[in-house]
């Protein structure tokens, strides 16, 4: 088990993205603008951070521009800050660089 | 927006696995266990379910298991039945057979 990121769940709510992206182009789309909106990414399709309602509607809407048309399937879950310490985390930490490629 | 399952949310613990695995047969086994453990695949890389204290800790001894040594990174995250109802599903469904091979 490990953290690779430390998440404020002080204020804001704590949000999931996770997505399912056919075409690389638009997946890498939608992973750099999650990331523009300040979530962290803890998997290859997974970013989580603490937003304001504000900002979880424009990425509500950001995401639903960007996969307009495509095979894709997005899923916004808001966590409480029990559900977001109770997880578990199995296996190694797998990080990407910014074309989605894995960093050995 | 759309639901493509009914979860019962009435009992047992809400339960979202997500994962990261680059080996396609371990990925394959990991989708095939959750799969007979009860979880309905919600995307390429994620299932969710309603699931007793016993099966959620057998879920993860199975997956610990099944990624052992692997290029693997699994997560699980406890949801109340608030955060589940209050989930935002974008896109459209994608369906894979029992190959992981998408169904067009």
């Amino acid at each position: 088990m490990f953290t690779n990121y430390i998440l404020d769940v002080s204020e804001g709510l704590i949000t999931l993205v996770i997505y399912d992206i056919t075409e690389d182009d638009v997946r890498l789309r939608v992973a750099r603008f999650l990331r523009a909106k300040g979530l962290t990414r803890i998997q290859k399709s997974a970013f989580i951070g603490s937003l304001t309602v504000s900002a979880r509607k424009d990425v509500e809407n950001g995401v639903s521009k960007l996969i307009y048309g495509k095979k894709a399937n997005v899923q916004i879950y808001p966590l409480t800050p029990a559900s977001y310490s109770q997880r578990v985390v199995l296996g190694v930490e797998l990080r990407y660089d910014d074309q989605d490629r894995l960093i050995a």
